[in-house]
């Protein structure tokens, strides 16, 4: 059930990682050409299963760390994962038998591939978050009981930092905040190393795939002019992930972002083409919620995306531009992700929003501002 | 030559500590009372001569790292020190046979007696800067070739990060203050891991007993009516840092102080009893530079004290206070510190400042401010 990943599958995967993204998780353009190089230089990738890991394998996730908005200007030279990764099989005293991704949104669906690419491993086709999140507490592998720590922070200067917080995942991402702060605002990690069993217990399965899949069916509506949304609500049907909902459609009206304490904070807006409706977006390195005239259309950890409105390719946070149409949609998060143990990590409330969680499915009725 | 060092020492140390702080290295008080505390629990520490330790010996320096004025609120526990050497032992794999202090002045003179009275390892007489600096890469290990990495930082929660830039010691210094800053602005550290070979050829030798001696000197002056400043130049005259100079006597008139990226930094001024002259001080946590009149006595590496001019209690930079009545010492340091490559890594220009290094013994001449 293993298959090679080629540069071939990249278009598709980073279209569908970036609507995965939910506005951050960085760009997956710069990831694509870090990983397509690689590729080339080093050979296609095999992603495995999470059915395939043996039970006591060490499985090492790699990823990215910082502000989008920093990513986007300062790129990696994309050993630093690899001397991420090192550093910590260095500290456990064994070596990696695969890596995986943290987050299957953004340019973090991409640096396991480059690892795979440039380490002969293979990458699990599974992730800590379903989606992008902000900070590293926020992965499901925490929420059901494997720590963080050990982990390691790598710069572009080949410094490394390994971080042991014992159980504390939030202050492990307090500290290796700090370090990347002072790497420049981009950094590289090596963290929550697990066992295959803890793969199958505590990851979302198969997203690497779903990433595949959502820039796939995008890419398939573009080829045979159908409607790009409702090809994705369909194609999503069959997965975990199997409600989309159109929240809102209109234009941009009001961008404000920000760059502290290393997060891109901000809120966007929108109006719709007959005026009579606005949207409202918050977010912090993702969008966290969307409110249609005032009311909760979609909240963490469920999905809030913008696409533009004529071919449906995603928006980041930091392409986001007065003027743009736009198509908001929200997609349904597996059952995994909204557990109580979950939402208290990742829901509304862990971001100080004053909603409760409620299912995407349950709060769309007829979608406002429809052309 | 190795010598138990008890309860008994801790004061004279602790003042002498003070005075070789120039301002800074934080209050030794604090230190005294957790390494009192750790004798009488676990007994007495045995101090090793330099000559002592065998040449494959590993010696590891461990200290204490922050901004005075944040270490005079926020005590530490006792068990981060060692919590950063046990971590730094991990990551070399091999146990230390002893530790040291990396500063000679302030809390640091104490700390590595803190670790062992409580791990039982004996501690070098000898230390990496001869005094106090506020950043790590200003030692004479790394001036004499030691990398301080891989170095360990212990924060009060038990967390630790292991650092590692190679051979760039200003990189470990600017990431484990980014470390130190996330911890609240204190941690404890393990770094410059060495031979005892290195130890013979880079440091500083015998601090703790000059550290020692310097209190002595000031506590048997005042025991019987000496001048405390002419008996310390006198003792002085038969160790490395043989010339003691008088640079001022007055009033503080002025103190500007702030925290800022991890450090305390500001000036100060004092007026002559006369009123016709001024001195001048820069800090950044310890006592930079000298200046009476507008012209250098004293500058960073030889020592600028400040002393109250009755029992020549030393005064630390948070300790100044409007109208205390000081004397300004300056004293001469050991060749080792006033090499061309030691004055570019702790030199005045290494604090940007805009004075060439001069010896204190050929800029004073008669004191100025004198009652």
């Amino acid at each position: 059930m293993s298959w090679l990943l080629t540069e071939d599958h990249l278009t598709d995967l980073a279209r569908g990682a970036a609507v995965l993204g939910t506005g951050g998780g960085g760009d997956p353009y710069v990831g694509r050409l870090l990983v397509r190089q690689a590729i080339r230089e080093f050979g296609p990738v095999t992603v495995l299963d999470p059915s395939e890991v043996d039970d006591d394998a060490l499985v090492v996730p790699t990823a990215q760390m910082g502000a989008p908005t920093v990513v986007f200007e300062k790129l990696p030279r994309g050993t630093e994962p690899v001397a991420a990764l090192r550093a910590l099989e260095d500290r456990l005293g064994r070596a990696a038998a695969a890596t995986m991704p943290i987050e299957c949104g953004g340019i973090n669906s991409m640096i396991p591939l480059l690892v795979g690419a440039r380490t002969g491993l293979p990458v699990v086709d599974a992730d800590g978050m379903g989606r992008a999140f902000p900070e590293l507490q926020m992965e499901t592998f925490g929420v059901y009981g494997v720590p963080g720590s050990p982990m390691a922070v790598a710069g572009e200067r080949g410094e490394t930092a390994v971080i042991d917080a014992g159980a504390d995942n939030r202050r492990m991402e307090w500290l290796a905040r700090g370090v990347t702060i002072r790497l420049g605002g981009v950094a590289h990690i090596a963290e929550y190393p697990m066992s295959g069993a803890d793969v199958r217990r505590t990851a979302i399965p198969r997203t690497l795939t779903l990433a595949l899949t959502v820039g796939r069916a995008i890419r398939e509506a573009r080829e045979g002019n159908l409607d790009p949304v409702a090809h994705l609500a369909e194609v999503l049907t069959d997965t975990l992930y199997g409600h989309l909902r159109v929240l809102f459609r209109g234009k941009v009206s009001d961008v404000e972002r920000r760059t502290e304490a290393g997060f891109a904070r901000g809120r966007a807006a929108a109006v719709s083409f007959d005026g009579e409706h606005k949207l409202e977006l918050v977010f912090q390195n993702e969008n966290l919620v969307a409110l249609v005239d005032g009311e909760v259309r979609c909240v963490v950890p469920d999905l809030v995306c913008l696409l533009d409105s004529e071919r449906a390719e995603p928006i980041t946070t930091e392409g986001l531009r007065y003027g743009q149409r736009v198509t908001a949609i929200g997609i349904s998060t597996p059952d995994l992700m909204r557990t109580p143990e979950a939402l208290a990590v990742f829901g509304p409330g862990a971001f100080g929003l004053p909603y409760p969680f409620q299912p995407v499915e349950t709060l769309t009725g007829d979608a406002k501002g429809q052309e």
